[in-house]
Parts: structure tokens; C-alpha cells; sequence
């Protein structure tokens, strides 16, 4: 019988899984995941460490158990891969009873990200977290348990920004700490200056262009006070969200094909260039970026469930392919909503596009309604054909999705001058007449012209 | 001096005086509005007389005494357009101190639509509105100023349901007849009863397959009660949102082409077909219809305020086009968000559309998130290519703005297969990692492969 065996039993592999029991009655497929989960939301956590989840349960999609009854998929907890072997068609795993070789005919790897963790003094100390896996999450629930009054987040990422937030809520003093000029570098400054001055207004202390020194503890062990650039800061806990790269230390030293960051590049089928039988997916693979026209790497769960299905797909004898990403991206940070596709100006600039960047203000509902929030809508078009190159939104309730008309527009080749005309909906409960997204494509085109 | 005439003073007429200006300095411009006000929101209607919106004045986007001011623009109020010309070029208005002949040099013909009154006894009554106007708005909230109790809508369209719910939130029993065998002509029935649901569930008493039969009054010409083919219901007022017809009698009585439900036919520039120097927008003209490939008339603002912008664009000299519409339109009925665009099934079956048609369930923000609403997509895509004919989306807060979504895919021709690709934004406060646009775009197209 043929065997499948997956590394990493998350989005990326776990799609892969079922997908191709779907396809593949016959196959043997054994799912090896080194922690305690399977398929869970780690976009969820902020939302459990906040209180509005209320138990790591909920963020479980589907448990070990179900795998096993429901799609007869061999998932194996704490079992870790130490070594690929594929000459030999073979993994090695360090399982909770020992190590032992698994031969496979299909293999994916969907071994995801691993935090960022600084090469600085005091990062390993007790009481300084990642908040990358459910087990993370765990440490800092528990950690909220002993009521502590002072957090630092280092990084002013997504994660970072929603850990803030979730800390706040949990009633402690939070400072968070950015080395960079302004927080949220996916979108453009002026659009991150928004969210920091929000993060304010909801009382977290952000601290921009201070860039982690080190983190002292006391003689326990326990962490005390962050070191800044800028100042030092006394606290309970430390929670690092300075982002993820891909975990392919495995597949680098198997000799599979890694591009950017070293990510496992993959053709569109999600099939690694230097193995027929190895397939890639998740956090630790590239995927195209339609606008760049080159690999890229972003790590969103969104991604790694198409790539899983994908590679799923495609090992159990089907065809399916990988069509790309642009970079569509959201959050909501205290009141605001924040979305982003495409490239921001900066990769539009490193990229060698000459464009227009042109920002409008509208409302979310009709003016003359009681609840009419704001909306900034920020467009980047092509200098020429008017292309949209990107697009970022920010303001309150029910701003943000429309940056998948956006995202649409730009997965189609529109221009803004096309984008303006696009029959979108209205009524006043929804925005004005003239939707924020046609005003800021009729405005770029403008741009364009004079 | 060269003169534009605009007939009609509401969102057609007076975007294209506005643009017109814009481009031409020169320009003598005049507008002839039969009633009181120019520029207002009719859609904002339901929630001025519901008490979201206080007064009048916060649904005129532009007063009279701002276009002479700013636009120098003279806006002549209660001067109706009684006769028009075209061999001598002149309008003859029915103005508040007699009768005059107007010369034009340009005409734009912004007449609206009138409402549909059935020819049936007693719908003259006094207690018996339309919602057509601000005028009408004002003798629905004078109505309401002497405490009725009891209201009887009549027609379970977009305007019928809004204002059915407007009464209820200012106290009053309503019961609402529709002759059809379920509210919301533009969706299909299955989605139509969800809507019929919140209603009921509202306290509205929704009637279906009840159409009017006659209205009865008392001595004094008040209303009493509403007689229809299932029973009889005593009231105290009664709103007629029966629909709306092109407003064409002048356009008609000139000689002026006229098409579908003798709407006024244009180019793509706006211009009439039969008069060179004569253009229309609005309620009162036809748009091109790019799934059904021909005219349609589609009685919406946003469309109103493009034509005025295309027609004044074009009559000052400019150029600028008319695209299209694809039939988007949306509103919040109760605790209920409903939109449409493209082809409902009706309207496909009768354009010579073979086709599947696919709903699919999710929920508005992550399943684990406490306040996870309820969205239902369904969507209508051809068989062969897979593209995308038509979508309808029913749900909770945050679902109905997902209908641009598939206005961009079906505005660019995009199939179901690939919409399925598209890199849609996901965060858990805005729904499940797969969108649901996505997901029942992937079930669609599973369906036509099946």
C-alpha cells in the first residue's frame, strides 16, 4: 500500500491530508505533528488570550481524533521529523517513545514558521513568550493567571499590535516596542500613523523607532525590565512578535530546492523543483506573488489551506493548482479595521513600478446617518495603464472587506479607471452613493491624468 | 452664451450641471425642479421617517441656494417642464408665477420615475402615501405626528420592506401585502423568505400572495381599510412601494427615443438617439445591461448620479462613458443584510442561461468568536464556462458589502473557478479562513463539474 506521510500536522498539511483521503481511499497517510494540536487557529489566539475565546478548544478546527475516525489519517502528537532522507524515501522521527524510520512514497512538508527570536541578552528569560502555537498561547493564559499589571509586546506587526490589544483588555499596562519609524510596515506610514494613534487612544503606550536591546530578569530567572533603544521599561511578562521565517532547517539540510528566506520552492502544483515525491505547503513554502511576478513569502493561514489542498490534490493523482497571492491581508486594532492588497509603496518602489499613490476620506455609512464612521481608502495605480497595484484601507466598523474588491480588481489586471466604473452596491446603511472605493479609483485615475 | 437646461433637479440633473460647470466656465445653466428641493437622498427616506435621521435637510446633499452660489447655477423650484420642443430648441415651464418658453442650447432630461398607483378604488384616499420624494416623506412624518396605530404596506420590494420597518420602530402594527408568492422580487424566493422570516420576526405581518384590491375610506375621504384578495385590514395610513415607472410622458409626447418600459434610449455618452443636442439620465433613461447584453431599467441612485456625470461631461465637450450596470443593489431589512447583483435565477432562465445554482452557509466572523453571524451566499454560474452569472448574499452584520465582491468578478467576467482562487483577505473578526465568497464559489464549481 502507498504510503503519504505529512511534517506538520497544521493548515498545510492537514488540508493536504484530506484532501487526497478524499481523492485516495487506499492510501496510507500518517500525520506527524511535534506539539500537541492539530489544525488549529493561530490567528485565534490574540482572541483567547483577550477573553473572548474562552478555551484553546475552540480554536481546534479538528482534533486528532476526528483525523483519525473520521478520515482514517494516523496522526501522531508530539512525534517530531529530525530527518528526511530522500534518496531513501525515508523520515526520521522522534516520537514520544523513542525514534524510529518511516518509509514514505509521498511526502509533504508543512513544517510552517518559527518566530523571530533576537540574538540578545535575557530573550530565553521566564516570563518572555512567542504566540506562535496553541502552546504558547497556553504559557501566556497561564501566566495571566498570576494577575500580572505590566506587559511589553516587542514588535509592531499584526501579532504584535493584536497582543497589545488582547493585554489591554486583560487589564494590564501594555508598552509596545518598534524599531522601525512607524508601526504596521505591510501598509504605508501614513496609513500605520492611524493605527498607533488608535493603539493611543485605547491607552497602550507605543514606542516607535526603539528596537529591542535586551531583557533583564532577576536572579530567578524572571524576567524584569526591557532594554529599548529608547528607555528602559519595568514589566511582568515579555511577548515577542517580531514576526516568523520558515522552519526548512529539514529541508534545507535534505537538500530540497528553498528559495526566499529559504522557503521550499514549490511549482504550481505545490510540488518541490528537486523531488517528484516531496510536496511543500503552509508557512515553510514560496508562493508566487501575481503583482511582483517572482516568489514570494507570507505566512497566512489563508495560503497555507490552498496550498495543502493544492499538494493534496496533486499527490493522490488529481490536478489542481496554486494561482498565486497578492498580499491581502486584515485586522481590527481596538476600533479600527486595517486592510491591505497588493504592494504598499515601498514594494511598489523596490519593485521599479512608477505610480500614483493617491489617498481619499469618505464615510462608512451615509453621511447623514447617526453611526457614519470613517474610511480612508489609499490607492497605488500604474503610471501609464492605470494598473491598481495596491490598495490599503483603514477606518471603523465595516471598512475593512472591501479591500476584497480591491484585492478582485487587482487579481483581474484592472485599472482604476475600469475600478471606477465597476457597478457596486450602495445604500445608506452601507456608505455613500458613491462607494469609498469607486471615489479613491475616480480620484487615482484623475491623478493619473494630470 | 450657449445654455444647458436640466429638467429635473435631483441626483441625474444636477450631477451633470455640477460636472458640466466644471468643465465649462461659460456655460449658462438652468434647472427646472417641479418640486421643492434638489439633490436629496430618496433611499435615506425610510430612516428619516424610522427616526434614524431627524430632519429633511440631512438628505439634501446640496441645497438650491449652493448650486447658485457656488456652481452658478439657477435652480428654478416648483417649475414644472410642461412641453418640450426639440425642432425650436425650447421647454415650455410651468413655473410658481406663470407659464414661460425656455431656450436651450443643450437639454438634459433628469424627469425620475413616477410611483406605480394601481388603478383601483379608494387609492386617492387621504391617509395614502408614496415614497417617492421628500415631499412624500414630509406627509408620511406629519401622518405620524397624530399618533396612528395601525399601517399597511403595500409591496414587498426594497422601498416597501424599509418602510415597513420604518413604522414598526415608530410603534405601529404593520401588516404588509405582496401579491407575489414571496417579498423581494429581485432575489429568488428561497432567499426572499429568509427576509420574510426577520420581518415576521420583527412583529411585521407579512402577508404574500395578497395583492390590493381597493382601499376604503371614510365619510370625510380618510382612509379606513385595505381590502386584498386574502382578507381585509383596518388601518390608519397606508404607503404604496408598488414600484416606480420611467417618468417619460414629456420625453414620449416629443418625440424622443424611448426603449424598455418607455425609458429614454441613450449612447454610451448619454446622448438621446434621436436628438443631438438632447441627453437623459436617471430613473427616466435606460442603462445597458452587460450580463442580459441590452437595455434594462433599473431605477437606482448610483446609477442616476453616474449618467448626470457622463451626460454633463459630454454636453460640455468632454468625453466620458457609460459602462453598464450588472444589477447590484442592497439593504438592511431588520436585523438582516440582503444584496444582490448580477442575474437572480429568474432572470437567467429567461435570458437563455443554463445554469447551476449553489448556496452555500458559513458565518460573518470566525465560527469560535462569540458573535458569529449567520451569511448565506448563493450564487448562479453558467454551465460550460463557469462564469459567473449572478450572486445573492443574506445574513447578519458585516455579510452584504461582500456583494462587491462578486459585482468586481462578474463586472470582469471572471469564472467561478477562478473567483474560487482569488487571495481574499481573512482575519477571524470578518469571517472563516476560507471567505464565504470563496467558498461557495469553490461549491459552485465543484457543482457544474458534477
Amino acid at each position: 500500500v502507498e504510503r503519504l506521510v505529512i511534517v506538520g500536522g497544521d493548515a498545510a498539511g492537514m488540508s493536504a491530508a484530506t484532501v487526497a483521503r478524499r481523492k485516495r481511499d487506499d492510501l496510507e497517510i500518517i500525520a506527524l505533528e511535534r506539539g500537541h494540536h492539530t489544525s488549529y487557529s493561530a490567528c485565534g489566539i490574540p482572541y483567547w488570550i483577550g477573553g473572548e475565546v474562552s478555551s484553546a478548544e475552540d480554536l481546534v478546527a479538528r482534533t486528532p481524533a476526528e483525523f483519525r475516525d473520521k478520515h482514517r489519517i494516523d496522526v501522531r502528537l508530539e512525534s517530531e521529523v529530525v530527518g528526511v532522507d530522500p534518496a531513501g524515501c525515508t523520515v526520521i522521527v522522534a516520537g514520544p517513545s523513542g525514534s524510529y524510520e518511516l518509509r514514505y512514497d509521498h511526502l509533504m512538508l508543512g513544517t510552517g514558521a518559527v518566530p523571530v527570536v533576537p540574538d540578545l541578552p535575557g530573550v530565553d528569560a521566564s516570563g518572555v513568550y512567542g504566540v506562535q502555537t496553541l502552546d504558547d498561547g497556553e504559557a501566556v493564559r497561564a501566566a495571566l493567571s498570576s494577575a500580572p499589571s505590566r506587559a511589553v509586546v516587542v514588535g509592531g506587526g499584526y501579532i504584535g499590535l493584536e497582543m497589545a490589544e488582547a493585554l489591554v483588555r486583560r487589564g494590564l499596562s501594555v508598552t509596545l516596542l518598534e524599531a522601525a519609524p512607524e508601526v504596521m510596515s505591510t501598509v504605508d506610514p501614513d496609513v500605520g500613523a492611524q493605527v498607533r494613534a488608535a493603539m493611543g487612544g485605547m491607552g497602550i503606550d507605543v514606542r516607535i523607532g526603539e528596537g529591542l536591546r535586551g531583557i533583564e530578569s532577576d536572579a530567578s530567572g524572571r524576567v524584569r525590565r526591557v532594554v529599548s533603544e529608547g528607555g528602559s521599561y519595568d514589566t511582568d511578562l515579555v511577548v515577542l512578535g517580531l514576526g516568523v521565517r520558515p522552519n526548512t532547517r529539514l529541508a534545507v539540510e535534505a537538500g530540497i530546492s528553498t528559495g526566499v528566506k529559504h522557503a521550499i520552492s514549490t511549482n504550481r502544483r505545490m510540488r518541490t523543483l528537486s523531488h517528484e515525491n516531496i510536496w511543500a505547503g503552509g508557512d515553510c513554502a514560496e508562493s508566487f506573488h501575481r503583482v511582483l511576478q517572482r516568489p514570494a513569502h507570507i505566512a497566512l493561514g489563508t495560503h497555507a489551506n490552498r496550498h495543502g489542498k493544492v499538494a493534496g490534490a496533486n499527490l493522490a493523482g488529481g490536478y489542481d493548482t496554486f494561482e498565486g497571492v497578492i498580499g491581502t491581508a486584515l485586522t481590527r486594532i481596538c476600533d479600527l479595521e486595517i486592510a491591505r492588497t497588493g504592494l504598499s509603496s515601498r514594494e511598489a518602489t523596490e519593485a521599479g513600478f512608477c505610480y500614483e499613490a493617491v489617498t481619499t476620506e469618505s464615510t462608512t455609512r451615509a453621511g447623514y446617518l447617526p453611526d457614519a464612521g470613517r474610511i480612508t481608502v489609499k490607492l497605488l495605480a500604474e503610471r501609464g495603464t492605470g494598473r491598481l497595484l495596491g490598495g490599503q484601507i483603514v477606518g471603523h466598523q465595516g471598512s475593512a472587506k472591501r479591500i476584497d474588491v480591491l484585492a478582485t480588481a487587482i487579481w483581474t489586471d484592472l485599472s482604476v479607471m475600469e475600478l471606477a466604473e465597476v457597478d457596486l452596491s450602495y445604500a445608506p446603511p452601507f456608505g455613500p452613493v458613491w462607494d469609498p472605493v469607486s471615489i479613491a479609483a475616480r480620484r487615482t485615475a484623475a491623478a493619473l491624468l494630470s
